[in-house]
């Protein structure tokens, strides 16, 4: 491991969220050591973080990432990359183009979920988008739809939401009371992506949802060729959402700061 | 008016729903007696019940019945069917075929509603679909989707779900219980077409719905042409779905027929 990132569902692992225990995360770059393919030894790399079978239903539609009998990389039975040297297949590994740094790699992992909303839906360049959420997933969502041309309009998780309806709205609170935000600024026929896991029942008035023909779409993970040419291509700015670096021996402090409210990405070091 | 429908949001008016006050009934095939169109009078027509604009960006859009300023026949702020006459815009009117019997006109309404989940998501031919629910609006639904060449499953409201996933589940039973089955029931990338309103919040676990990245799909009313067509076709058996017919003079006791547990189609007769 070379540098790794503190996403929000590794704080929740750390409330106790599906039981985890081991090593949590899932947002890294590293440096080969060793490897089958011998060419990949002292390459730098990006992981996907879903271990797929390889052989089911899903894994043969390309999507490996819906495999029933996937482990992930730091969140189910997989160690992961909070420490020294962690473990991939060879097939998750994409290698990070030279002039990318350490600092934006590392990025590619929630930058690649942000892009999955494109692949699920069709935003046409030019529409009116709202993102729901100023966090770190936020903040990367609404850069990855701005550089797909959507005109995009941030609202605060806090902040009084806008009067206005949208076709799409991204909802990136990881609260119920935004889901329920998001749902009345949708326009009819209009769409809601849900990108932010709450982790209780939500409770929905599913009238309207109905009567205006409200579309809800449940967004994870992305692949990560998109994430690394928006990084390759410097459409991204990933020092705009860093909040603070650690040392991989300090990790316990960077977790401390990462938990604090409105504190944007934290980085842990490998050094 | 000739024949009218009771349809369940009927009942639910009569219950209280939306603050109703009026005529309802918005099921119906009736006979032009006076119109701005001199060769309209005298025909057998059925009537879309969104009573639009027609300046608004969604009546532009071609989507008159999500017109903001809408009034709708027999639910919002415009006298229903149950009645003998009733007065509609000459725009709302689609003129029946004559092989076309009122007691399967009668049924344009909801069977455009049916149809209206084809409009919405993209059913390929072959498709495994589960439909939940297998009252009015259930079975409708479940001819529709086989007549547009789907292999459909019926599941009734409280019977055992099936333990199997699809690709597409239609959630018809009008319960928050059914709606969560359905997302149960949903495959990966999946999608849960919401068919039917719940009066009451729905208390959803999301974690599932994000994890698997289902899309839930608000469907409510939908063109008549596509109806008509299959009714014209003979690819809908409405009588399957008649339960009784009253004269419209005993329309209270055809109200509580049909607010009995599992009675399907009750009509109105003008006669």
């Amino acid at each position: 491991m070379r540098v790794a990132g503190i996403c929000n569902t590794d704080l929740e692992l750390q409330r106790g969220y599906y039981g985890f225990s081991g090593i949590p995360g899932h947002e890294f770059v590293g440096q080969v050591v060793a490897a089958d393919t011998a060419s990949l030894v002292g390459q730098r790399v990006v992981g996907e973080i879903n271990l797929a079978c390889g052989h089911c239903a899903a894994c043969h539609a390309g999507l490996g990432r819906h495999c029933e009998s996937r482990t992930v990389l730091g969140i189910v039975k997989h160690p992961g990359a909070f420490a020294e040297y962690l473990t991939l297949p060879e097939v998750n590994l994409r290698v990070v183009p030279d002039h990318v740094t350490d600092e934006q790699a590392v990025f590619v992992e929630p930058l690649a979920a942000a892009c999955e909303i494109l692949e699920q839906v069709n935003v046409p360049p030019g529409t009116e988008v709202a993102v729901l959420g100023n966090g770190k997933l936020g903040r990367l969502i609404a850069q990855t739809l701005s550089a797909h041309g959507a005109h995009v309009h941030v609202f605060g998780r806090h902040a009084d939401k806008s009067q206005r309806t949208f076709a799409f709205v991204v909802d990136a609170t990881g609260s119920p009371e935004g889901l329920r935000q998001a749902v009345s600024m949708a326009r009819p026929r209009g769409t809601v992506v849900m990108k932010s896991t709450v982790h209780e029942e939500v409770k929905l008035d599913m009238v309207p949802v109905i009567v205006n023909e409200i579309t809800l779409v449940g967004s994870r993970c992305g692949l990560f060729e998109p994430a690394i040419k928006l990084l390759s291509e410097g459409k991204v700015d990933t020092a705009a959402i860093l909040a603070a670096e650690y040392p991989l021996s300090e990790a316990p402090a960077a977790f401390a700061r990462a938990a604090e409210r409105g504190v944007l990405k934290v980085l842990l070091h490998n050094s």
